[in-house]
């Protein structure tokens, strides 16, 4: 059994302790939050602490707050030489306080705090100083059911970066599609099969083969007839951008 | 029983074919490709034919040919009087030839020739001339249980713009990822799980309410780091512009 302490009260610690819970082989020993009202409903279910010289010893602390809290937790733990994680995909391996043994356990998925979490569907990015501390972090993922990839600081940054780029900025061209179909008055629905689709084909394609579309065919009467139709100066951007993106990708 | 003549041998076409044969409620009377060879391996299955004086009459007549094709196909028509349909999303429907009653029926999804489409998960957009023929279209696309919606010209190219928005441009995000991910020799594969549920999420939440990260709070030591990373000119255009996008969307 691995023992473990949750240091923080927003989803990811949230997510991560209802994932534990339900595994065999993680216990998780004390849930911290400076506010305990904000896990206080889970009082019945795990020990929870508002100090942190009121943690007990644990195989693995894991610190699940702000990025910018993260190094002033890790100096005020009360102890030294156990195995403390982050799990943060940009904050520094070091940034965490050295008088303990320092890892990374990031899971690279976007988390809400009312949806449901599939740890199975949740990769976690494991990263550590030497070698020592990984089968540990390993099993934890293992517990949870989760795909796992050791990463060093350069490939967490590199993922973290990556993942603005297929989630934020791609959910904001769902939006600017939005506001194109909104702009006619038609229903943003329509499009929901498509997105869907979009993101299924690269789970066994590569983005490059799956890309179609007037950039890729440099078909420069559907692209005009498109700059035309778009108003908004921003949307205009966007569309000459990325097209002149794919051109490039595909030696138009 | 609606019988319909399918013309054009491309992936719209032979997508089209094979779910009308599994249908109770449409039969295909006749599928016409001016290259027999690329029909042939159906002539079991149904009539191919490699001249268009050799279409006998059926109640609907689909031209799934390129978009600079549909005009010259649909003058090129031996009758007059009865239903021709396109399926493209950004050719007038008038670019058809007036001597017969016209109409478009759009599948808003993305085909691949090898990949099975399953209708349910394509939207069918029926623009139709007056209300006379409308119904008929609809009963095609309730045969093959797809979602099927009324558009005028207007919306129907509408959408065929947010589809480039929401297909090719989110795919060339994939693209940068990829390439994000390969030049620190860390698998793309980390990241599919990532862009599914960013496809799911706005499934049932607006794009607007599904928006997170750096740019959406105004995070601008992460966001200063991230343009710092990127060593592509073009991938920090991406990310300066789409940044800008989401601070606007969300009034930061």
């Amino acid at each position: 059994m691995i023992t473990v302490s949750i240091i923080g009260a927003g989803n990811v610690a949230t997510h991560l302790f209802k994932a534990f819970s339900k595994t065999k082989t993680v216990s998780v020993k004390q849930w911290y939050s400076r506010d305990l009202n904000k896990i206080s409903s889970f009082k019945n279910k795990v020990e929870i602490v508002a100090d942190l010289n009121g943690l007990a010893e644990a195989d693995i602390y894991i610190i699940a707050v702000s990025d910018d809290a993260i190094s002033s937790v890790s100096e005020a733990l009360p102890f030294k030489d156990r195995l403390v994680v982050h799990t943060s995909g940009s904050v520094g391996i070091y940034d965490l306080d050295k008088k303990n043994r320092r890892a990374v356990f990031y899971p690279l998925q976007t988390f809400s705090k009312e949806a449901k979490v599939d740890f199975k569907q949740v990769p976690i990015c494991i990263e550590t100083i030497g070698k020592k501390d990984y089968p540990q972090l390993k099993s934890l993922a293992v517990a949870l059911g989760s795909p796992h990839y050791r990463v060093n600081s350069d490939q967490r940054k590199a993922l973290h970066l990556a993942a603005v780029f297929v989630n934020n900025f791609t959910n904001q061209l769902y939006r600017v599609a939005h506001e194109i179909t909104e702009s006619e008055g038609v229903e943003f629905d329509i499009l929901k099969p498509l997105i869907l689709e979009t993101a299924q084909k690269v789970q066994t394609m590569s983005p490059y083969m799956a890309q179609t579309g007037p950039a890729k065919r440099n078909d420069k009467n559907t692209i005009k007839r498109h700059l035309k139709q778009l108003k908004n100066e921003q949307h205009k951007a966007i569309y000459n951008l990325l097209t002149n993106t794919i051109k490039k990708t595909h030696g138009r």
